[in-house]
């Protein structure tokens, strides 16, 4: 966002546990099929989905807190239920561009999982249900998969400086994806990669 | 806490919303009255407490996430119903050590107040409710006051670099102190700086 305000008092927003809105958001993203259609394998189903209407597959409320010398921020992402083709709906993914930011991630609502992955190759999968908190420590790349039938929302605490580097994962995507096999999410090795 | 350990992997602990107890913690602090007997303003009422048990009055879960290079952490505190005197239970309250570092609460579970207060005599007192998230600016010092018949609980995330002042909070409280008046809460200004 640009012009993001800065102020030196205590700010309160107020969320809401049963949508994953909270308000006053400063920002807000929205992420349609069309911002995420390389991200996913199946590029026929992708195709189909373009021209049915390009769904909304997540959105996310931002309220950055910049005082005169610190930059933390708080975002929340809505991740809406469905497949593309047989893949989860997931979030873009990213790595932050500075080397020594972490971040923290409160699963509010909903399951699913947080993939991880460094870029030496380190792959790693955490199961996510409402209560799970995981920090993502710097240098892990970072995306949320829904595989519930419900709408997933976590919060994130982070500074803003950490920036944020989706190329990586946009070309590439993670070691594994996680489709549905049998009615169930399964990690199969990324097509992508093959 | 002594020798917190240093991981560069990604790590979950699962909270629980009913109770506002997460698992794993890495340590968990208690404070009871005699811990706090300084900070509230009817002495007779502390020295009946203390001998009555000593009651825990809050207590707080910790998970620092400490990696190479970085050091968020999680704190989430349950700060039980009552009251010292006709003066509600309450934290501490500190100022961060450090100038520059900011800290995020979430408030979970419970009604009652977050008050704030700077080195200059600023005085904010922020309502609180489920669902409400508070960034504290740096150079704020902040205590969290339970006016509920329920435990209120909330999550912290913040830096361990920040550092921890308890010592000007303990000395001279915050600019107002939140009584019961008629069956309600009510600020009155702190007796302790008359």
């Amino acid at each position: 966002m640009q012009n993001i305000p800065v102020s030196d008092l205590p700010t309160s927003v107020q969320f809401d546990f049963t949508t994953g809105i909270f308000a006053p958001a400063l920002d807000l993203s929205e992420r349609r099929i069309s911002d995420l259609a390389e991200m996913y394998y199946d590029q026929a189903a992708v195709q189909k989905m373009l021209q049915g209407g390009n769904p909304v597959i997540y959105e996310i409320r931002y309220h950055p807190f910049v005082t005169s010398n610190s930059d933390m921020s708080l975002g929340v992402t809505r991740l809406f239920p469905g497949k593309v083709g047989d893949e989860y709906h997931m979030t873009k993914g990213h790595f932050h561009e500075r080397l020594d930011q972490p971040e923290i991630y409160f699963c509010i609502h909903g399951e699913g999982y947080l993939l991880l992955e460094t870029r030496e190759g380190d792959f790693r999968a955490e199961r996510w249900q409402p209560g799970t908190i995981t920090h993502i420590p710097p240098q892990w790349a970072h995306r949320v998969v829904n595989t519930g039938s419900d709408v997933l929302f976590f919060v994130a605490s982070y500074h803003i400086a950490a920036g944020h580097d989706y190329a990586a994962v946009a070309q590439r995507g993670f070691a594994q994806v996680v489709v549905e096999r049998d009615g169930k999410p399964t990690f199969v090795p990324n097509p992508r990669r093959q």
